[in-house]
């Protein structure tokens, strides 16, 4: 049964070298990748698809490119419209309880730019989300150095998300 | 002289209590607002727009109200747009050096919700930031209970949005 939902929020996904690589490994081991910032060029979110989306499934793998120690717009952009009022949380709401979240993002730069301390401040959104909603907070996997600086970067920048996809997989089965 | 920029960020300024109060008076004082949800309401940022309007001011004011423990997305889509290589930071960049930032957000939630160590990891983003592009953090300015949960909530609401926006200009000039 296929129940574990990436929400992949990479802007322009033909040009990634990480998100590419982890979400189609993702895809071809039984994980519905929805690709928002195609599905949503205008950043006009289905927001009714999107929670049903959610509801299938029983874990939810967010997948980005770190942006400014922050999540990319788009998936900014689906948190608040997706997780309202009524759905995610309060009166009548609630209704993701006990559904595990797993966070997966890259980052361009090396390890020493983002010490464990930096990554807890990073990842609390999303675990103070977790909280809000009754979700089950489940892990990270996060890679540096996914960049294409140089070529000699490109390839092991790939070798690096082939690492990470195993990793996230093995989390989530 | 006006250089005090505020980059307000609320997806709906007419249904606000707290942001609209704080960009009120801000405007009033001699505070250069832009309303970037009115601005682009399709997220389409006028890149050059933006960029120039950073350039003509010495004082950055990030004007949102919290959503999940982040800022709004037209906010994070104006950063990540925005705040481009070649002109915020790397090669030929750098162009914001020594200006300086100032965070103001409001809460719908009390005190209790936003503990310092909380609030410490909400705000790093800004300082990440700030520090990447060799900018200067000036100080952040924050209020709780910013809501119409109650008619009393709104009117005791609207009262502590006047106090910070007394704070914030206070802060800045």
């Amino acid at each position: 049964m296929n129940d574990t939902l990436m929400i992949l929020a990479h802007p322009d996904i033909d040009k990634s070298i990480g998100n590419k690589i982890i979400s189609e490994y993702a895809a071809q081991h039984n994980v519905t990748v929805r690709n928002i910032a195609m599905l949503y060029p205008s950043f006009e979110i289905d927001i009714e698809a999107e929670q049903q989306a959610l509801l299938n499934a029983s874990t939810i793998v967010f997948q980005y490119p770190l942006f400014w120690y922050n999540v990319p717009a788009i998936l900014k952009h689906w948190i608040d419209q997706v997780f309202q009022y009524g759905f995610a949380f309060g009166h009548n709401g609630f209704k993701l309880a006990n559904k595990n979240i797993v966070v997966s993002f890259t980052m361009g730069s090396s390890k020493k730019d983002y010490p464990e301390e930096i990554l807890e401040k990073i990842l609390f959104p999303f675990k103070g989300l977790s909280k809000y909603c009754k979700m089950n907070y489940q892990g990270e996997i996060l890679s540096n150095n996914i960049n294409n600086y140089t070529p000699e970067g490109a390839i092991k920048a790939k070798e690096l998300a082939q690492e990470h996809a195993k990793k996230l997989v093995q989390l989530i089965h």
